[in-house]
């Protein structure tokens, strides 16, 4: 199966720099949330990840029916109440409560469709099944002790 | 409750431009995958996603503990079956079947306290939360017929 893979260097509090392939990019916070605002923060870049995700489906799936889609655009809007993640256990989760994907579309077809293309697309999108369904998430912690450890 | 939006434009069947608020940036697939190659894709895009908001988490719960984090390197690693993603409705989840953080961390404490954020990151991370739970996502469909019915 093949595996993914993405590496990122604290360089603040708000701040990674993140290595995907020859891909070098900034993930950071608004100075509304205590960064230095060089590049969308971890939320928004989620939001975008289902975007990119969705136009490739859609594609796939218009493409198996003979549609050509003519444009699309696509819009997320995500709510979060940042309580938990500032350590206020109100009994509020700590990312978005519901996500909003806005798509507006044109294809050579019916406006059944185009419908019809965008459920296949969500059904078949890897990060709205993410999403939509529980995803086992492991964190395995290594420190310098733990390391000068296992090298002794 | 705070709103976080980014929309996309489709470029081509793989690549979609997007922009989140003043930073525009391309998300696309690997040419293995069909795509240009311009961009990170949309599931390596998720796991910087979850990498940027564990830096950002870390850090907010080592400072409520007045633990200096010196530093902090992130990797995470995601397995995709790509069959549903292609049409093959042979019972495989369309995402992640897993997705497996690294996280080296040197903090001025001791290893149980570098667990300990690491935990306690890992519970108030907006985007890990979203991932190991079920987060509600719906897509609302435009068309150029609708808008015109709309308008009329």
């Amino acid at each position: 199966m093949p595996t993914f893979t993405a590496s990122a260097r604290s360089t603040s509090p708000s701040r990674v720099d993140v290595d995907v392939r020859q891909f070098t990019f900034v993930v950071d916070e608004p100075p509304s949330l205590g960064g230095t605002d060089l590049g969308p923060n971890p939320v928004e870049l989620l939001l975008a990840s289902l975007l990119g995700c969705l136009n490739v489906v859609v594609h796939l799936v218009a493409q198996e029916r003979a549609v050509h889609v003519r444009s699309l655009h696509l819009t997320a809007e995500g709510d979060l109440d940042p309580a938990l993640l500032f350590g206020y256990d109100i009994g509020t989760r700590a990312g978005f409560s519901g996500i909003r994907v806005h798509a507006a579309i044109d294809v050579d077809g019916s406006e059944a469709q185009a419908r019809d293309i965008l459920a296949e697309a969500q059904r078949r999108c890897p990060v709205g099944d993410n999403l939509l369904h529980r995803t086992p998430l492991t964190v395995a912690v290594a420190t310098p002790a733990l390391l000068a450890g296992a090298a002794a």
